[in-house]
């Protein structure tokens, strides 16, 4: 008799964000194996099932009927798509890709909508690579899974089977499924960590300009802002360039509260009282929002995004998705 | 025989800093007490020795030699600083106000300057008033404190006995002091604590556009560059204000570098690769000056800052203080 939660799962990619939910899965019990192009030996001798042949994996998922997972940064996924399609063109794909939009015109140009659903766990570190994956990335973690297909074919049955597949996927690493388009992911994220590192690397070059005495007078709010831009540079850029059209916007709306604030603090009357008050209340807003669940000092965590029960594949299921969405809510799939 | 290393110290005003001062002093053992306008009940119910009364503390100032710590916010300054002038007229005077040059204005002002060594210690939360106050605040935090006095008047044997006390009280409480020109402390906070600020607020405005999706997509990029927006807006507020003078030429900087990613990444190359690269080298710099310090597992901390020693009051101990502050470096007096 067989525990797993989930088919078997072979993830094309190690790094961070991969290589973190195969230690995840493993420790829950679940079938996990993939492929890396660096940092194989240093896997398998932490005990895991990693080749260095991704037709290898991909053979092999296809043999299993496993969940392929494309974990790699988005300038890889076409290629990958290219060999999941020739290597595993029963097996259903998902992916952790930070924008959503563009890997899913890539999955479309190939015509393999019907069996992939998009996602991209909101946690991450500084760090990354197969040596910076850690096991309870994820945990309370939002986990957005796409549903663009959904909507466009409404009542597909084995499409709905692997939504629930890739939401419990989330569910078993600890994190929670919300539900997205790939537009309204992709502007979101733009907004909440697109910008950020943006801003961590535009603020390291501001302090760096202010010398050492400016340094040495750094503290909690200068490292709390420029702590990603420790980031690998090169996945920053990515994601950002394949972002742009959704960051740039956002950016001018970054720039013109800063401008405003710059105006109104050179003026005549030298006040910063409406990005202030206007700033605080928008925090507290999302404080409230997000309630006990980071602020809580209880040892129970408790989650703030309300949480929707679905049946995928049942008639009007796609609706719920999109209610969900509107609110932010995670999604509960039995 | 008495153990102590400071005379009485007087703090008025018992906010965060303040009253984390108040704290530390006493479990150090050294001879603390205090004025607040708000909390002064809970502080005494605390055990700590505080009164209702400006007039009475600082006529007790006057009687047993304080060092009296001016700990109010910026627009409280000039009154408390006339109340200091008219009740502890031989007191020497420091304060902990996170501007310096409209502080040292309002002393010069009143012809207190010979008895003034301003000071800024480089640590705080989000939170404020005598409730947030907590012992450790200070640990290995810069504590600013300014020399101009000596420059212009080398030579005076009181201030630099004054400054002596004022640089042993940083060390009591675990911080370590940096010798700044009031000018120049300006300057470097607007880099990396009131842009900082300004950034929190105007990010938590973008992220809160982005409606309940947004908030539930955001993670830990998102949540370190906006916890200070939970800071009260008022103190924000008078911060950047009283420092809008460093703070505006910081801001247009800012804005110029994000002005250019954002023509970069809408330009026909998409590129972010410039900010990116500079950033994250800017990043490393600053990383790599802070040394040990703050990224260390090691349990022994071990400050990057430079240690210089001085003796207050040789000849040319001013030129030193200017080296020091040259590198960013902390001063041991003895």
């Amino acid at each position: 008799m067989t525990t797993h939660q989930l088919p078997p799962v072979c993830i094309v990619g190690l790094g961070l964000i991969g290589g973190s939910l195969m230690r995840d899965l493993h420790s829950r019990g679940e079938r996990v194996y993939g492929f890396t192009l660096h940092g194989a030996g240093a896997a398998r001798r932490d005990g895991f099932d990693v080749s260095d042949s991704v037709e290898e994996v991909l053979r092999r998922a296809e043999d299993d009927g496993a969940l392929v997972v494309v974990a790699v940064p988005m300038r890889a996924v076409a290629s990958v798509l290219d060999q999941v399609a020739e290597l595993a063109p029963s097996c259903g794909i998902t992916d952790v890709v930070s924008v959503k939009k563009p890997v899913y015109d890539l999955v479309v140009e190939r015509g393999m909508e019907s069996r992939y659903v998009g996602g991209h766990p909101m946690a991450g570190t500084e760090f990354s690579g197969w040596t910076a994956s850690q096991e309870g990335l994820f945990a309370s973690a939002a986990w957005a899974v796409t549903f663009d297909y959904a909507r466009e074919h409404p009542g597909d049955p084995e499409w709905a089977s692997l939504f629930t597949v890739v939401c419990r996927m989330a569910a078993v690493v600890g994190a929670e499924a919300v539900p997205v388009s790939v537009d309204r992911h992709d502007e979101a994220v733009a907004r909440v960590s697109h910008l950020p590192h943006v801003i961590a690397e535009a603020l390291a070059l501001v302090g760096d300009h202010g010398g050492t005495l400016a340094q040495s007078l750094s503290a909690g709010s200068f490292r709390g802002a420029t702590r990603v831009a420790s980031t690998d540079p090169e996945l920053v850029r990515n994601m950002c360039e394949t972002n742009a059209e959704s960051l740039v916007p956002v950016l001018d709306e970054f720039i013109d509260l800063l401008q405003g604030a710059r105006d109104s603090l050179s003026g005549e009357s030298r006040s910063l009282e409406d990005l202030t008050k206007s700033g605080h209340r928008a925090h507290l807003r999302m404080a409230a929002r997000k309630g006990a669940r980071r602020e809580s000092v209880s040892p129970v965590e408790i989650s703030s995004r309300p949480i929707m029960r679905v049946h995928p594949g049942t008639p009007g299921w796609e609706k719920q998705l999109v209610q969900i969405e509107s609110v932010g809510g995670r999604v509960e799939v039995f």
